[in-house]
């Protein structure tokens, strides 16, 4: 299945796929592997295809039962099992912080791929976790040194609500990610999006339920930016 | 149209309608005439009716360039322009004091019918109004003078945060209402009403898109429920 | 995992969580652990924590086949299996009577949470099952019976129209819960979700499709409320 | 716009139209034309020609405005203003009797629209209107009289629960019509759409929203069918 | 679980619930099982009660995988693959005839659940299977067949347009039922239930999505209400 | 308003619009202009560029109330009151045949805007109207002098299930249209759509509901195209 | 369960179906087999009877697990397993050309379905896969070599852009196929399925989601169309 | 209806608000009157106060017809009829570039109103109009100019592809605008707002439906942020 790689024009075409080695060049941001319905052959052949233009590959929405197949085949390769990320090395640290906050402790998935991708693409990432609206005194009390970030990535489930606060208290960009944590009327995400997209606070960037990944991609090309 | 009216185990059948005249001894809360999309011919026959029968009657959802021909046949009619309600003779006051919050002056329609309804079922009602999210220190800033109310009913449209907020800062039972509020995604109320039901706060009551007077509702039998 | 508990301005920060420690005080409710989702790791660190502040912890929508190990970790716990809750320790009876009705057996499983949860908050609990309206006669053979309670949690899945016809029967505030049962165009709740928000009957509060935890809240605050 | 009609094996064509001439033979019921969105010179030339064919016409959905200009073109035309419906020439009597019952008073026109063509087609009409949930007295105060009818066409908007209460008292069939009464969560009739096609009581046939007319017509095809 | 079995006034609580036996009396139609989301201990002991009541006793929706241990408990009891029905006892025959049509094979289970509940009601079943659009001869070649039925059942998913033709061909009332059979933007019996209601032939009464059973007993009611 | 034409690469840059002179050579098919929603200043600039260009110019949806306005400052713009096109100048002739066929009355303007385009881009129309499926033979009366089309395009709304209906009769690629016309669960054309993009009949090609334009683009193409 | 097949009027009935035995005659396209939902057994008879009739048999929507089962039964059947087709006997090459592209490599079940269906129907398929608009370099590379195609299958899932870009760069007829590709508000092919039906670029079939079969149906009639 | 104004704590209560006076500290950012469904008095009020504060006030969405009498009692203001903004005095120039495209000329509206904004809030604008993808050389035209942008509003209606093509193309972060331009399946906006949630290019932030004021708010955030 694996076809020679071969440059034409920006992209490498390895059969199934071509890969677009152009991509940092123009956007600022490498491609990276969505791995969730892909077959390991599939990732194992675009992340070595990625790793060898540039000496990095990301890949998201790992299958953890996927993984030590994955890694035999893949040297070097390195896990995050919150965040269900397969790393191969690594981008320069680019001294900026990033905010990553969540709602619920249910949350944490979706926080934790943002913050290890906001990490691989070099960034420093300041975490706070349990800080929904039903208890706003854990959101205040320490919400100052936020203040600092380039972005914050504010993820949320049920009915999508921190954002608006928190896009309240500060000068910072906002990015909110719902997610499809909830039942009923929380539709897998759907309150919560449709909440973040309505918000009454001006100013926050929504993207697409559960999307820690896109999170971070606006956080970095908007910490990168000037 | 109006015919002669008649008692038949509990209800009056004139005609176009039997109206339950043993509504309140049955669930506290008498009938009320939901005027949008009635004659001004049925809205007279069954205020009158139930005027009639106990010297009290209240319409919502009142068209106001249907009132000056309504009044000049309800004699003593009285017309809430905020809240659109109609209104004829009086209840008893109870004593009770119940809060009715809005997160922005557009919702305003919704918490004055509430609001109104509350009164004329006799209870006190204290308001806020234009305390959304956005600002928290203006919801904050003199909160606990609710703290005594049987009930608060929380009116917010777009993203429908406020009730979440205010649940997380007080034993009083919260009735939620969502308002149609808002545009593109927040869907005639949709986003609200989601947002409400799948709050991370519990104990929270929701009630129709705009049914400011089903939250009076609720809170009256709340309140004179012990 | 478990970081040192410490207390801060009226939360506990155990590293994946900030337990909101000062909630009882606040709404009259203490903090309730939702399950589903959560790992038994989290869920053991946080009622741990519960306990140990309160002498008090509740979890909801607990599976089956981890309540053994949760037991073993938990000294003292007990589940409930037709509830699906996991609790430790007990509160003080209150002397107050709610009564939690359902529409069908299929909608056992929820109106047995909602049982469950008024008796942990001290509460007794009057049912009724198996009422639903195509045989009304079941309904009101004893429905007198319910007249003295304080509130009436009412589960109804289908087309949800039990609340309905129960809020026309009584003074008592009826919390509707629409519930999953049903197929097709039932589409997992919202049927009866939509019916109770539309209900002709003034003066019912809707939760989320499911949410027994939630009714339970909403009558427990309502009960200690005057 | 009005070409020379002409006979082609089932069907006259006038040119923007195709009329069903063997309808009634086919199926039991002619062809009725459905005035909204027709323009005046469509209504009367459809009409006309059916009526030219069976000596009947009915035309459903006629805007009251445009009625003075129709009626000036087609003689002997009858307007029921309640039904919105427009008639020329009878149909034999059927000895049959069908229900037409309705929750609310605002749901009447639905009402009187399946009691005017059920009465077109022959049929005696027996009506029960504001006969809603929320005071069951009203319904069952002379429920017995309706046992004898060959269907029960039942409306009501809002939550939609009227037909399952009706269908629960009665072996005889029970067509359901939703109306769009209401606002909000009833989603101009879905709820009660879905709440009728999800009953607890079996055996209910549903038609579209606001639909009195195919009501009447299922009814009329039950009436005649045995 | 089983309680005593008592009767009072119309049904007969065996503590889970309140079995009506009072119904066939009513509705002509007996209470019928839905047996999906019960417990083989609720399944037993309602057909066990209703059974004793009434020497008749049917279950809808029986989990194949269930009904060995069902039959072992419920002597006499007998299981149709096909339908997923469980039947005891038996009903005198009617002498009716009701048809029961499918557009595709897929559409076979929903048929044979209708066709079952009507042979067990006592009515002879006349049966067309694979008859879709795309193929009008196939319909047409013995459509006279059913021309003497009291009512057919016209079953189809994907795009639900065999009711339509079919009430286009005949006086006999026709009974739709949507299913789930398709993907994509058939959403899981939507696209047919819309088309089925919408439909331009007048006269048909819509049941709820793959509901045979409830199709079945409106035929049911028909047949037997002349 | 009308800034100086400017050609850069391909466009005509008129300040409010980029005008894509190069598309017939792309596409086989020149820009047309959708009048809805544009202010008539728009409109003219844009049709004049257009005919600057290419000795042609069309525009869709153009509201009557316009036309005069519009006619004067376009000298030799004709308009088509049933399609609502507006045209300037003309095309040649292309000698092949496409049919156009809808199932009501009602559908007929779409069915008119689908024809006028394809008359405007030089092919020769069929029509057939009025051939719903509720009386079959008036489709299947003198379906054979379709046969020889190069494409049908087939209009319906409601239950949308005429285009069905037909590819089961022909070798001609089938281009169907749902369109708005219908009411309650029609939604506004949603029936029809989910109908066409469920059908049973392969080989079906969608266009956006009342998008008779589109159907005439896609005919267009198909016509040429080989 | 096979029952003697006999010929009627153009269709074998085989008991659990009727088998269109005369749809090549009429629509230039054989009856296919869709086999999701199927059992073995309604396989095996299905594809026998259509290969006993023409010498041809297809069917799409096969799951792998069944294959070995059902080649054992169907001599000389093969199965492709990117496709998820199966296929006996083979049709003549018809010398025209289909272009299949899909945006991205989750995309290409639905892509290998199509392009097996037309090679299976005789045409020649050229592919391009991973072309979508993020990297539009990737896409214009080669493309002139699809110009001299029928048709274009265009397929892709998440946002559902590729097709719009494509039919603004050809005068080939650009057929859409929305897939199932992407999460959260992808809703399951929605996003993609509205994007390309409210396409700016005129001319743009589309058919149902992940319909890889429905597409290569109507590229078919195109190519041999004419 | 002007109550006095008051300051307390970091607001002023003018009886219908609580005017934020200290937004642009906490959020960078003033309070902008949203003038949709506002009465003229509450629009002046607002307006009156926030210019007394901060000599700066600007509110969107103002009705035309309005702005006479709004202007006579707000000396000084200025109307922009594109963006239906309205103006009294102004801020200091950021020094930054923000680039604002749309794709085509129905969507100019909800561009100017992004635009406006900015240059309210002190940016410079650069502004591309109509570079649809249906002709992609309209935007790659020029587009090098775009690239030293802090931000690019990206607003686009149908189907809304225009975001991702330009997220593939730039460094600079994208924030999309969804636009209710476009009829049928564009669904009011949802069309184009479900691709942009879902685009396969990575770091999109998007905004509600025709919300040019909150791609204005997020890219000011971004612009002044670093």
């Amino acid at each position: 299945m694996k076809a020679p790689t071969r440059e034409q024009g920006g992209f490498a075409d390895i059969g199934l796929a071509r890969i677009d080695t152009d991509r940092t060049r123009r956007t600022g941001m490498p491609e990276v592997v969505f791995a969730a319905g892909k077959t390991p052959d599939a990732i194992v052949a675009t992340m070595s295809a990625l790793y060898a233009t540039s000496g990095f590959a990301l890949a998201t929405r790992v299958l953890p039962e996927t993984v030590p197949g994955l890694i035999a085949r893949l040297p070097g390769a390195t896990f995050n099992e919150g965040a269900r990320t397969l790393r191969m090395g690594s981008l320069a640290r680019t001294g900026h912080t990033v905010g990553v906050l969540c709602a619920g402790t249910s949350d944490l998935p979706v926080a934790d791929e943002a913050a290890d991708v906001l990490d691989a693409l070099g960034h420093t990432v300041v975490r706070r976790s349990d800080v929904g609206v039903a208890g706003l005194h854990r959101l205040l009390a320490d919400f100052a040194d936020l203040q600092d970030a380039r972005a914050l990535v504010v993820v949320a489930g049920m009915e999508g609500t921190l954002p608006s606060v928190v896009a309240g208290l500060t000068r910072v960009p906002v990015i909110a990610v719902p997610t499809s944590v909830g039942y009923g009327a929380a539709f897998e995400g759907i309150a919560a999006l449709l909440a973040m997209l309505s918000s009454c606070a001006p100013g926050i960037g929504v993207v697409n339920i559960d999307n820690g990944f896109g999170a971070a991609a606006l956080a970095h090309k908007i910490a990168i930016g000037s």
